[in-house]
């Protein structure tokens, strides 16, 4: 048993972004079947496809870790098997490392963000990110293989962030970076706003309804009557929406006579 | 086997952020162990810890979702079980539904960050963020009683995003919202920046030495030299740099004589 909501295996078609631009994402020495698979699929959700990994712990493929991709098997399919860091990186550009604790290394630490920035400004650079052991870390010597590095903003109360998930971070901060981060869908009307007329003209219907219900003590009219309107304007009806209340309001008032 | 990086199981406290101020985290019948206890990890790395769990799916609580949690116990031993969306939300003021499809309703649409924006703006309310069932969502019935919709900039090649991510995407923008993304440390020098005086006569001690090595024909002696002082001042170097570097520049010297 390992992760989540596995969809279908069909295999992905990658139209979106296409591999040399997103950056390459280096797990060193990663264990975790699972953790592999969810970074998989946490990359292909944000359009990054290019996984290496070093030194896999206890060889590779592992079992379990397409079920973990949850279908993001093109990325797996991909992947490349590195000896050491210094092989993974020969062709590279420029390599950041995450790392949860300060090192002593004179480089600049950069937020996901701020970091995706720069290698958005390295477009047609070949650029990566370096992730290390579910426990320990890249090692000292590791990070001092890499240009900068990433740290995450995490709680102090619960600073342990898990593999998949910081590597989900950094594919979600590039694909801001990126200028790909456009929502599925939007919250458009379905129906044009209504016009201040057909408004005005409920707002009529409804106070001489009120009227005929003697709903308000005469001289607390016009104050209750304004509240509604201020109440109703709160609801940005659109056209739809106020035929709605049109006809909620007549089948109210047929049932009283 | 579950997940991750399980770190050890002393309890953790929580001082960074009362409960009260994090949005609620509502699971509305999640189903997998592994899910919610990561959702309980990814809570407590960005500051939230209130967890509500509307009908988990197979009981409560489940095998495996303490080891999941990897140590974020303290959000599974306060989560609460509820029979329904309308009684998980009932004291909340502002509630969020996520979402991955167009719903057809007329509710505003929020990538995470403008979502957590909002909730921010409603400090001192009861605020929400809700998440459906791992393969299905939330119905529609449900998305209605929210205020309004989050979704997620994700690839249309691989749209479907692990609920723990999920959960983990709106967290961090809430701690970015709320200004608390602060990095646990910076890349501030660790030596002060080297003088521009010690930096020139480390330019001379340079140039003198590849002179002395016959390194520069002569008619180009003058742009090499501007070159390698670009070169230089491009590491930033700072006092202690600037003495490795004397020292190596010294080293390679006395082994030439």
């Amino acid at each position: 048993m390992t992760t989540p909501d596995a969809s279908s295996e069909k295999p992905t078609k990658i139209t979106e972004v296409p591999p040399g631009i997103a950056p390459v994402v280096i797990l060193v020495e990663p264990q975790l079947a699972e953790n592999i698979g969810m970074t998989a699929r946490a990359m292909a959700n944000f359009g990054l496809s290019e996984l290496r990994l070093v030194n896999p712990k206890n060889g590779w493929p592992k079992k379990g870790v397409r079920e973990a991709a949850s279908g993001a098997t093109h990325v797996l399919d991909r992947a490349t098997i590195h000896g050491s860091v210094a092989e993974a990186i020969g062709d590279l550009h420029y390599v950041l490392a995450t790392t949860a604790r300060e090192r002593g290394q004179m480089k600049r630490v950069f937020a996901p963000e701020a970091a995706m920035g720069e290698l958005v400004a390295r477009e047609g650079q070949r650029n990566a990110v370096m992730f290390g052991r579910e426990r320990v870390g890249l090692t000292n010597d590791e990070v001092s293989l890499a240009d900068a590095i990433i740290t995450f903003p995490v709680s102090p109360d619960f600073p342990s962030l898990n593999l998949a998930q910081a590597v989900l971070l950094v594919g979600y901060a590039w694909r801001q970076a990126s200028g790909r981060a456009v929502l599925p869908f939007s919250g458009e009307l379905l129906s044009p706003p209504a016009t201040r007329e057909a408004l005005m003209s409920l707002f009529g219907s409804l106070e001489t309804a009120l009227d005929e219900a003697r709903f308000y003590p005469p001289e607390k009219r016009e104050i209750i009557a304004r509240n509604m309107r201020d109440m109703l304007h709160r609801m940005s009806l659109t056209e739809q929406d106020v035929r709605t209340f049109r006809g909620a309001l007549r089948a109210l008032t047929r049932k009283g006579t």
